[in-house]
């Protein structure tokens, strides 16, 4: 299965940004990881600070199931909700953290109603917890 | 791992109850699905309509983790959301549906806050994966 | 028609509890003439102060029709809701009093919106009335 | 018994306007049925559009019983609502549909609190009902 | 000073509706004491329990200062609001009751911002206030 | 093509009220010049202060296409919206000033919903835009 | 009669404060005014910008009618509110403007339903028409 | 006097339950000190985590006066409330913790406008003192 | 124990302020009965109508613990509450009346959040409990 | 005329997303009827998914007038809204569907203060609205 | 420049008033160090608890410019507010820390929109940068 | 000190746009009157009408000092918010206008709880002062 990891702004920092929070583990660390124990599927990663890039990414369209955390955005970029809308594949959202633990704004996600299932709170687990998902379905 | 997976109301009726939303497996057959696919975890059941039986239930305290779907104690029951933040095993929160996709009374949890993950809107694999987030844990 | 009349919490103590509100009449006093009024029907009744027993007894499901008067529960048991929700039987929501000339929270029912029929402000008799719009149907 | 039915906006159009809500009888037909089922009361009619004239109508006051399905100006006429609050007679305020099932401006009634009771969502036997429930009173 | 008293829906019942807040002085009674007490001008009287003709009289511009009172449609008639907007003539808005005092709907007062001043709370005094206004003016 | 253009409150003094607001051009001077721009359709003109009255005329029905400013009655008169709900013909609302660019009630129509298409903030330039998307269609 | 008039804060400077909106008359100036137009009243005036030395004042209940205009006061003491609850003389609120034509939190008094009548918008002479009401009553 | 302290849901937990909010002393180890201090009078209890179950026990109605901590059902059983309404003995409502310290859900108390006095803030010495107040009256 | 009693407005007029809310029996009276009460204690008491007045008190710091009733003041005045943050000996906010049955701005306080316990709805005994606090901790 | 269209995010894949609501035609497509359609006025078409490049085509003010439909931005995009109101050329922002029949986010427009006219739910028909709307003005 | 620092309630307690929050300095020593910074201008300096006497001391009206940092009362004071609008000369709101990393409450300036500019969260280098601002300008 | 200056969208604009809020004086100017006044400090600029393009440049993290002013970004973008909150340097937010005197919207910070100092409403010497800020420090 082709898959895409899309993650948002900040989230380029995992590893040193409030690591109390998001744990000190990189993404691209843990994209090895996660392909080391994928090693059928074909796991592509992307991650932009720019709402309109995601979006852009999303349309071109090429994957088999999408796994986004989009970071900030998901509390208010309905364009990128309306951009998920338009996605027919199987598409997952992540959270590191337990988004009711946070601040109140945290805990809208205006991009939600367009994905499939939500995953929050295990970390980077949640990843993986998405792509095993993909994987039952 | 000593798992306890404990429903809330109606969610005795899964696989006849509105279909079309929580699909048409019962929790039994699940359950068994569930204790083949992880044989070296001790899975406990308990299904309960009423709260304060949740309650005592969960203060039995016999678990090593625990998977809860309090149905729709979920938007209003303060008194499983104080029982969950004294319990300090791991402890997953599970929605059948994706709850952003449902009615607005829905999208509020006062159980999540005091609950370690969310999983939702994967239908009865969502109790699979919080098994799965437990062992990765 | 086997009819069940449900009651929700306080509600065994119709004929004491606020009598300038509720009456003087009690509820087994009433159904003895309800019984007599409509002697080809088959009139059940339960009352509990348990939100899930009546629950339990909803999904017992062993009757024609129902009419339910939530009491407090009205205001705020999603569960009941629900519940309700999955019964296909016709069903009427009653109250004794006009709920819009009584506290605010009063004024809101979550149950309702899985009622067929509401019935509200016409004293003991809103049971009578709402056994005649079941005939009726 | 000399009793008062009057409908306000849009309900002369029953039995065409919108069916699937309101169902397929005129109110004109159904006035017949109710005027053959209560021989002995003296039934009359009266609709309008214009929230004054349903007014002017109230303040005739050649009525023992009134039976009102204000229609729209259910959720904003606060004149009607003072209106109805300056009549003595028994008053019961009939609604079709549920309005519980329907959007949320429904939901709101300004004149409930100024009527003796409420019936909604039994289609056109809710006029039946309300004559029913003046008979017992 | 050519004066227009305009009354909207329900205080042509003044004297006998609710006498416990509004008085049990007619209008027709207390306009004779106005113009006993204001000989040298000329005042006129109107009242219609129909928006619109409230708007119509207004419309017809012909006079030299106002004093309204538009009943419960101080609340929601934006268009008697807009209708006020359109006239230059001094105009004062009175109610008999202190409108404070009485429910949360009466607080609000969208004509209001289209008057020159506001009287409340005097009983039908408040009329007689508001032509001494309009002669210190 | 038959079109009625319809006028809420307040607008037949177009030309005269708030003229920088809504222009100093009349509704029938207007009315000519969009009469000889569209020679070929019929073009019929109504305008009322009472809403009961709009709404009657719109029950007539006579039409094969509707413009409709109902003026301030756009912000809360459901009565106007229930019955545009009922017409099946094409629906176009007209505002002659930008309703965002004034006070916050203008800012919410509950008659657009009931509408196919919404113009605002082109003057009087607004209906004969109606007019043209009627005929583009 | 012996009347208190209190003004509250900043209303010392009535005739140089904001005179757009005050207006360009001192209140010494204008009770020299209401003392020749009222010779057979005892007129007194007190002004403090101490919210307490304004219910100290009050408290000294040596006054047989009470004109207050509490200034900015109006719109969050409790305590004036409270104090003003326990006087059982006529008590009259009055503002110079109309507060209804000015910032939102001017729209909310919480001393009115603690006065008799409230006049609002008359400027100076509103002191004026507060005295020719208890006059008259 | 026999008095009735009644305790909410994970109030049975006292003494392990979060101790940084609630202490280190059991219930049943403060209700010893109690009685010694308190020998006339009858001080019984009761807990549950059921909301009808403490409805159930309230409408035994064998006390002479209560003393209730709702604890979570404080701030949304209406349904307690309800019974509340119906006791006439004295009843004070109790809280452990200062209530307007903690979230903010938990500033809002459902049942407090149906008891007499309330007791927040004070630890286990609010028991205590509710009994102190019993006498005292 | 050096004890404050400190008043906030039209505290003073106890006694003979709303007696069917606040008691017939006056402060100074009350104090009598405290100090023989409490022999060993040295309870001085402060009341003042003025917020500022309070604070200057307060900020004397002379006292061992504080029971402070700030009367209205309760509702609004951040700047009473940011000076009990600042006082570090144990401090008990009293109201003679239940506020939970009053007006609703009366729900609110702004000030317990920096108290330690509440006590409100008993009277003048609420005092005495007060001071009872005290000596058990 | 200089006339620049703009569009916003995932405004590219018109015809192809959710064509229930946005219809079959591409933008592309419909540009070529608007060119044929209005052969004299030079019309330039730009569309992105990214806010920020939206305002720098915009600041390049190379237009004589402008047509935009700012998709998801118009309903938080402040920047966009900021930069509108600082172009002072004739501005129509128009939406493809009525946005009064959509989700309720999509009913607030940030954007539209700062547009002279809104068109909204003609379908692609809009734009050629709008471009008629520039030749009448 | 004649400067006028006026600091509200509690802020006499600086350098031992929470510490953590505002610091150890007292405001006199600070205000020794702005008289050596600023040698050529006249820094007077006013305190008070009463929200009155800093009405007063505005209205003394003998500086040129103010720097006002109002403690609580930013929150709630329209009296402040109101003689602040009157003044004018150049006037800087000072806030020693951060008000929008505190309480929900002091997020809120209702005297900020009479200010000419705001310094918040430079801890007693604020009162300083204030001079500054007044220097430069 | 190497002190980043970085602004948000439109603010490239400074000098024409809106004058009477904004001023005269163009971006490019400022910064040379800043670099002379500070000639030992390395100020660097950077302005973008892209959100993801200011988090790209404040991820460089080649600063000491950041004075940043969001522009419209500051009431909605939590992505700068995220971004700001992992920046250990010292951070000034700084706004050109007043906010308080502007629209409603302009009023809420997301951004601003992760800057240490607020500085709004001194026009372009805010720049200066926010130097200031941070050489005292």
């Amino acid at each position: 299965m082709k898959i895409l990891i899309l993650n948002g702004p900040n989230l380029n920092l995992l590893g040193t940004r409030e690591p109390e929070i998001y744990g000190t583990v990189s993404m691209e660390k843990h994209l090895e990881l996660l392909q080391k124990a994928y090693p059928k599927h074909d796991i592509s990663y992307y991650q932009s600070n720019v709402e309109g890039e995601i979006i852009n990414r999303l349309q071109e369209d090429n994957f088999e199931a999408l796994i986004i955390n989009p970071g900030a955005f998901t509390h208010y970029s309905y364009a990128i909700a309306d951009c998920l809308k338009n996605i027919s594949q199987p598409k997952i959202e992540v959270h590191i953290s337990n988004i009711y633990k946070r601040e109140e704004f945290r805990q809208k996600s205006v991009t939600a109603v367009n994905a499939d299932g939500i995953i929050s709170g295990f970390g980077m687990n949640g990843y993986s917890l998405a792509i095993a998902s993909l994987i039952i379905q």
